[in-house]
């Protein structure tokens, strides 16, 4: 960790990005440790043994701390959603081109009702039993594994899902048009990739119905983790309450389950 | 509006009550034309003509006050939800029993998809093309007006929405146990009422799944609200920027889509 001595003599540019990087890290520990809402601008520089001042060198704003951790956390995350489903999305596409199963993708994604039928894979017998598989994505290996991975990506990310709700809230309103522009491009953009990776293993989705669940499984995943991790108090009650315990969520299954409803829901309720 | 003199004299039950409903107007009031983040216990104290010291003989913290409104919140939506569904419900338990018609209640919008048909009565042949008709609600009038219902009584609901996301990250830490489960059994039991109205509307969801539904609109409600009323600096971007043009939600369209989206997934996506 630096010491308020090197802080003191940030001339050459390597050396000002050095210590704006041991600003975030130490915003990143104590928000991982306290949460994001009980981190003040004082905290941070405490813990880097600055005055605050000196750290408004570096930053506009405690908000702006936190809008560029953000925004680091949404890069971090399109790219490991990149490594868990650029293999997938290279099945997929094998079995559009060649193989003799029905799923890829020019293959008919059929009307909203009826046709979803053909997404499944050599299985579409149409008896009653198959039928809710006809759905489509829905029910698919690939649905499931997309489902998985999204639902992962974001429970294994409990600092990106603290901030989530922050940003709309708090964040994007204490920072210059420059801070918060430059913010909105990134988290827009990891968006973006996500939908696009999510396209490529489910093509028989629409790029705007792929980015539909991605923004609306952000949401969920920011307002769940906050209900996930309540505070004492009331962590006490969920253990103790008999009226109470069925309202903690378990994070990961819920939000697994929600992005399966979402994946299954999108085809068949087409406009 | 109370004056500070009528404030100091409250000895009796109903002035007691009087005086509270005077502050949680205020608070009210203030939330709706600044927004829950910046109004300030001050602020509440200033509206009423009072001292801060004299409205926390009424209530323990900012947060309390804020509390109390979203469970006021809660249970005016969920009445409002019995107003809009009740006839809907109605109109599904006819169809179910007796009569010839498709659909629930009397408002088939004639569907999205071809199979609504087999939600509620005897179409049910079975072949491979009506089997996607199997997701059942997703495609029925009855599970538009639904989606419509669920999505209008958020986007009618500014304060509501606003104070959503407030609840657990805010509001929910900074009041005593009593306060906290208070709270926690009226917004639950708000949405398990919205679940009932929902289950009786489609009963061929689950009431575990009506539950997820209305629980995820809400938290989305709660998040999208936040984005769909950004703050000047960044209205100004989504108006004048075209790379951030399309980053702005129009709540309720995209509240009523989702909702499509997640009633329509529910059956097929059953593990």
């Amino acid at each position: 960790m630096s010491t308020s001595a090197a802080f003191q003599r940030a001339r050459r540019p390597e050396q000002k990005q050095q210590r704006e990087d041991a600003i975030l890290g130490a915003a990143r520990e104590l928000a991982l440790r306290d949460g994001v809402r009980n981190v003040s601008l004082n905290d941070i520089a405490a813990r880097i043994g600055i005055h605050k001042s000196a750290l408004l060198r570096y930053f506009e704003t405690r908000e702006q701390i936190f809008l560029e951790l953000t925004a680091a956390s949404w890069r971090d995350w399109a790219q490991a959603l990149h490594a868990d489903l650029d293999g997938a999305a290279a099945g997929s596409a094998a079995a559009a081109t060649g193989s003799a199963t029905t799923t890829g993708s020019a293959t008919t994604t059929g009307s909203a009702a009826t046709g979803s039928a053909t997404t499944g894979s050599a299985t579409a017998t149409g008896s009653a039993a198959t039928g809710s598989a006809t759905t489509g994505s829905a029910t698919t290996g690939s649905a499931e594994l997309v489902a998985d991975v999204v639902a992962r990506s974001f429970a294994d990310r409990p600092l990106l899902c603290d901030l989530i709700p922050h940003t709309a809230l708090n964040l994007e309103r204490n920072v210059s048009p420059a801070a918060v522009r430059r913010y909105k491009l990134t988290s827009l953009g990891a968006v973006g990739d996500a939908a696009d990776l999510v396209h490529r293993v489910l093509p028989e989705l629409t790029e705007g119905e792929c980015r539909e669940f991605i923004s609306a499984m952000a949401s969920l995943a920011g307002a769940l983790w906050q209900i996930a991790n309540p505070p004492p108090v009331l962590a006490e009650l969920y253990a103790t309450d008999p009226d109470l315990g069925h309202a903690c969520v378990d994070l990961l299954p819920r939000l697994r389950r929600t992005a399966a409803v979402l994946l299954a829901g999108l085809i068949p309720s087409r406009p």
